[in-house]
């Protein structure tokens, strides 16, 4: 075989750089290669996020490394060592079109709370019962940074844009079928709205909307 | 060159058999097909309507066909002929997202009145100044058929569909750029609504919209 | 974990707003959204309708929510609670092109019969054999509205609007190969048929399409 | 500049090899290469097609070329010297949708002439109107080689493949707008089509249609 | 439930009308579905072609039914009832380019067994070695119909093209990765071929090549 | 011809409710309707941002319209009426990877210009040639917002997204050609780039990467 | 059934003219196909690499064919018989993106190792932590072709083009999700760099990368 | 207006850097700006490629530039200022299908002459007349890099893959109609070739050929 590199090599001063610490995208990767990086993260006492990560394939982790993830199911996040405390008010709204949307919405929601940051969640506001939304958008108003979250036609995006002067980071999902192309269509409904200023972040992904908003967050009294 | 039998067979009996009288699509025919067209009518004393006909194009018809022309630039359709009075108070809502949706309204509203049917006109009521549609909605509720057009992310659509229980046709348009894709973005919004029972037509459409909205009322005492 | 409000805010006030009652998406819901969702509706002896409810997931709800279930498999469709009894003559024609199209003609069938419309189910139909269709057509041609549900090229859609008047609602199903790309080239013919007035809905959309039909329904006396 | 060989070299065994002259594709070819094609055509006293010629492009050729040129322009093409006489009764019925499909048709039948092959026109005969597709059936019928040629949906394939025997070769053509995506959709049609047996070449491409007829038609009695 | 005609309407008049059988593509439908068809069919004592029939289907069907059965697992194919007995020369060559080809040429093969045609297989002769193709190229000359079957790039369809003048039917396979897009490229390259006369059916479709083949067999003598 | 309201409804308490005033998208809108429109919002002495306008559409205005507006024609853009004076530090930076991308950097300006927001271009800092990036992003880290330009792959934003922890708006251009697909290429890569938390806009969207930026300036002291 | 030539027909001659073996591409093939093929090669003791060979498939290959197989489970590739030895000094530079990105990465070093030549993995070094690198530039410099391998939006491709001038076959990978559609995204983003002379390979292609290099390779000397 | 640095910065360490130096892609850029870079180019003494220049905009330069401009209208290239001196032995084969496909050759040829690198060109030598090919493949074999150049389906570059062993260059070019998708369908035939080792480039990126080919020929000595 031939010679090669340790296979992974961590980008530690990410936070530092950015203000996002380096996360571990499960998906692709194998058992092994998830355990190789959580033991080097180990050794240097840096807390981690793990994104995507199936319960199946956290179970298969080694009892060792189990002890220190805290794992949750809903939004296939776990947190490997302790994160910093928040303690702070929540600012982030994340709003949500309908229940399929969960998912997601927890990912967002976890990834602040892995950097302190709280989220309160207006769920399932979708627009097809437009006073569901209109009810609690008073509320939305006050948060410096929404995220919203919605499949199929994702005509929240644009009613929300039209009401709100927030900066609004718009997160597709996959919920739908047919014609929503697993996400495409409302990816497209957000980046080709009629509503001035919103932003988009890829298909399903609650963890760059996460930091997105933190980059926000970060560069406010900046 | 080859036999062939004339160019053009009318279907005639259209009419009687579906509510709808035959259209002339003139956007791949030449003036001379259009013209060979319009010849057979006239010996049947059968009026018509045109539609995609380019002013250029309609100029360069002969005069003597032209004189019997009534056409209109801004929806790029013409009658030939007398078409049925109306009289009737108007039976169809035509909603639009905004200005650039025009000539498919217009569209849309000339194949109705082509048939002897009426329509109002609420345009330019897209959802990111919801107040306009708001201010607007108890009228638009009392037609028995609304066509509701627009491009870009076709919101409209779905905001449309969860305040009113009457048809609702979508006709996507194509106006937009980017990700709108000529209208197909807004066609995949009107099919993947969450918004339950709308119903769609091809891009741009407006006369195929008409043509279903006069299906809905030809069948309505039926 | 971040603060939020109850998963589902049920829209209890779409039947008199729009004539459908709210149903229930089950695809992208897990079993623990569907109970919480069903505890809901029973607290308000709502009934409801569940849609793309697979057997497997059915059975593992709570016995006690099961008891009050109508499911059936065919359609992948679940009854809550005690719809409206129908009792009225059939008044929906749907059409099918093949045995294949069976479950989403099935869907629009239960979700008419769940708002009390009956409807006839005219299946295996296809223009392949066209005398199939041509021996029914004068029976079709009685019923108001038609729900069309043909897969692969989905020549059926033209051949009906050649030759009938009343409303056709093409649903485009996913049966097909190769080009047929899982419905989109069906879907495509309804939007671009050459015959006028052709109205669709999204690919394998039973549900939507026994929408669209109630709108038309209950808009006939309107 | 770099060496080269002369620009062309003509493939003039292609007729005892497949049956079928090489003819030139004009529509990326600049008004000097196809000169310097003809002068070497010239040279070995070959007769040659020329397809998607535009009028403009003929007129700009050298006039001792254009002299030796039968250029139509409905169809696009031209014979460059004396093609075999024909003289044979027709073998082909060339059927299609509607009188926007002229060009298409045309450019068939001329390479079927150019080939000495004669070729009946049975044009506008979609199934809207279905009764103009069966009041020549049986007449089609006779015909040992049928080529179809149609835009939009393109469910005249389907129909006349469940109506008659003989190879249906499908010509999808351009003709429509939006979701017909320049003639993807008719070609689809044709591929993903519920009758059996059917044969699709390329949009528009009444040349490639003529071809495979030939090759047909060489080899009945092989 | 609704009302309904018995799910499967058979149109046994179809071989006599275009000289194919129906086939029953099992794909879409259930195990009840078939049962169903296969026993219509018993009662009028016709025999029956079976598609895309998986081995795991195919044994959950009524053993009664089973016993009727020619089942071939690489073709996916069975035989219900007694087709006719060939006893011909074999007509059509099956010239594939690799191994991986294979099932669809078989369904190729036995389509043509089923109604009384044999043919010969040319596998592997891919044009990576172009040897392999150029060695039996002679071979393949001799005979009326070819059936080209090939995957990834489908360059075999043109070297072919341009050295035989045979009818040549081209089936694209699934066979390939990434940019071949199960089996688009393949089909795009038989539709674009610089090759002139190429005839392309759906991907993976060796029934539909099986089918047109036999237009072409049964066309000859007309 | 029907009925129907003025054609345009201007939505001048947008301002007051999301921070942005109305802008007018001239690319679909006749002469007719952009003047229209001016003369709506001179009455109202509302200053407006007309974008995507051609000149030569410009120089078709009317003369005592074209007065009061201050043309810019590298962006496309116009001020009609006195937008509030600027007199602010620069607060935006606008990064581009190449000369070509200029217009839509400036569009992006001129719409912060319009605000009495002020910007600076980084322009051709493309990653080819990285030393021209890395001599600048000392300069840009010091922004609050910026603004990365960039067509073709796009690697430009996965650079910077790497280096700078400031809120990221990627807005995608068309410059390029062939897979680039007008844009879409660099798009995709902005929302699926492995550095986390950038934000994308439409295709060739220079207002609405503004309007993004506007929104995080004016909550920043939220 | 028909008769047939035995399946596979092996290019023996293909390392003489084009300096690569013949390899096995299991993906499509059934497990008696393979043993198939083996047992030819095994008859003329040549030596194969088998690619995307699954573990469960070589499991399930006869024991005495199995026993002459060194398998590699990551990269789904395996040795046949004995090949050449290698000996030399490492050749080729395989830089890749991420540690997902592994199995492409081991099968262009298998595929270099069975045809003799070394490779040096160089492994995590993407461009969000952009030193990593720049950290080991200088010693991916000394290499006479680098092997480049990125999925999601392969800003890597760009990055190294560059900052190096050996040839550079770029090798997207399908890792990555939404937009990234399944190694698309990084494909074009390998065609459309910004950075000259970049040269590409179909997705998730490690196997056909080291075939261009050994082609690069051979010639050096040429 | 906004602050902004001079518009275009050059990268002109890039030859030391890559071995080519830096080409002016005129095609998304103004007369203004093109000039602009080329006053900047003199000042510095430094020549430069100029691809994608259409006559039109070579025309409107300032007369200054224009004297010191080489331009190739076939091509569309232009030379600025004196490029090195070749005298070399031509040491690239450029191969192509059709004479269509020889503004893309040119394009690579005159890119090479630019870095003093000669070329020889194998013109149409498609393979529908396969002989043409075989007839020169032996010439083509003797030199270490070759680029092949094709429309339509490409199959010239699997057909040349399986005959020659040096490293081929394949570049796919907008040349055919309908399927072939302005070139994607060439670029996915090399892409997904059965030959092994093949290399592609963007659709008509005769310029990005060569490049790859300076690549590889200034690393043969290395």
């Amino acid at each position: 075989m031939p010679e090669q590199n340790p296979g992974a090599i961590l980008d530690l001063q990410r936070a530092a750089r950015i203000g996002l610490t380096e996360a571990v995208l499960c998906e692709h990767k194998s058992v092994e290669q998830i355990a190789e990086i959580l033991y080097q993260l180990r050794e240097r006492t840096t807390p981690a996020l793990l994104t995507r990560l199936e319960k199946d394939k956290s179970l298969r982790l080694p009892e060792t490394l189990r002890e220190d993830l805290d794992f949750d199911g809903r939004s296939r996040t776990a947190f490997f060592g302790t994160p910093p405390s928040g303690g702070q008010a929540p600012s982030v709204a994340i709003v949500s079109g309908g229940t399929s949307d969960a998912p997601v919405c927890l990912e967002a929601a976890r990834t602040l709370e892995f950097h302190g940051v709280g989220a309160v969640l207006f769920q399932d506001v979708g627009i097809t019962g437009l006073w569901r939304l209109l009810e609690r958008i008073d509320e939305i108003r006050l948060f410096p940074v929404v995220i919203a979250v919605a499949g199929m036609e994702g005509a929240l995006f644009s009613v929300l844009g039209g009401l709100i002067g927030a900066p609004i980071i718009a997160v597709p999902t996959s919920v739908g079928y047919g014609v929503s192309r697993g996400g495409q269509l409302s990816l497209n409904a957000a980046l080709s709205s009629c509503a001035p200023g919103l932003l988009a972040v890829n298909i399903d992904n609650g963890y760059g909307a996460a930091g997105a908003a933190l980059r926000l967050l970060n560069n406010r009294s900046g």
